[in-house]
């Protein structure tokens, strides 16, 4: 792509390196900011994302001060411990309403495929935390991929020494979904682990 | 979507007003800026995109100054004016580097659906400039769409009072096109308007 402005060029190739935006997105992108008569609240939005956002120092979640809300509510429960990918992942779970306990943000999944080892993740300082010896339980909230499978595994090992409980997310069919269009792996992990059916009225 | 931090939530509520671009694409755009280092790039850039660009005042094209390149390179044929959407489509011929002309800009096609008007678009400079005189041919590359032919047949309404050759771009079969594929209206009009042969060996 040969463009007639330098400006546009740059602004072309910094949107670009966006995840999943290409040249051509960019330029739609850009092409549409010349048209508004404000930009500058963008521009000053992104600043403040560097100078207003942290990470919180417990658990690596996105927060407004170095210890997030979260983990200074004295509300929850402190032996209860969610260890998830990242800060979409606790939004998620977050808006469910049924966690009450804290969390760990791993910031990624282990992926040699992506370059990505157990040394870039959170994980060191997850053993510090189980370490303190007030958790009494990790729940492993981790995508039912191959990465996340793997980075459950490796965290299973790693806290082995601490004597705690280690459960993980329940696989099976999704609320709503059809039977005869489930894949074989879940339906069979829906079998395999099926649940009394008492469970499914009572709300932890 | 609930957010915890009432910076996350107005970047994402910013984001999501690019073109095409949802609350979760922009969540996504966010977190990835969070976690880079040097996000000072963007925002600065987005202020030069106001500051440093402008719209030429004869052919409405983006430029860095009120008078572009192309409408004052003395070597372009001043006589032959090409009519296109936007930026986008002059890049675009322009890459080809078979037109020597200048451009109108339009800003845009007329869709009563999205509720864009003649009004709303640069049909009236493009007016003016027809009756100055000087130009001799007009061409209408628009998109062969249903807007594309509605905003073609407007202006050549339009321009009717002035002596001009009005053209516009070819339709036909894509270059590297297989004839079994093309949809009957492309393939029909491909036929209507059938070529001399020695007409693909000559680049005017």
């Amino acid at each position: 792509m040969q463009f007639s402005s330098k400006v546009i060029e740059q602004a072309v190739d910094t949107f670009a390196q966006l995840p999943g935006v290409g040249k051509k997105t960019a330029l739609r992108y850009v092409l549409h900011l010349i048209k508004q008569d404000d930009t500058e609240q963008l521009a000053q939005i992104i600043k403040q994302l560097k100078t207003d956002l942290k990470f919180c120092d417990k658990c690596h979640n996105i927060s407004e001060s170095t210890s997030c809300e979260i983990c200074t509510n004295p509300v929850r429960d402190q032996t209860l411990l969610c260890v998830v990918q990242d800060y979409r992942d606790v939004m998620a779970i977050e808006n469910t309403g049924l966690y009450k306990g804290l969390y760990h943000v791993l910031g990624g999944l282990i992926s040699p495929m992506e370059g990505v080892g157990p040394g870039h993740l959170n994980i060191e300082t997850l053993n510090t935390r189980m370490a303190e010896g007030v958790i009494k339980e990790v729940i492993l909230a981790l995508n039912a991929t191959m990465e996340g499978e793997t980075t459950s595994f490796y965290i299973y090992r790693k806290l082995a020494p601490h004597n705690v409980n280690l459960s993980a997310i329940a696989r099976g069919i999704a609320v709503g979904d059809e039977l005869e269009y489930a894949d074989e792996a879940t339906l069979g992990r829906s079998i395999t682990n099926r649940q009394p059916f008492s469970a499914f009225f009572t709300v932890k």
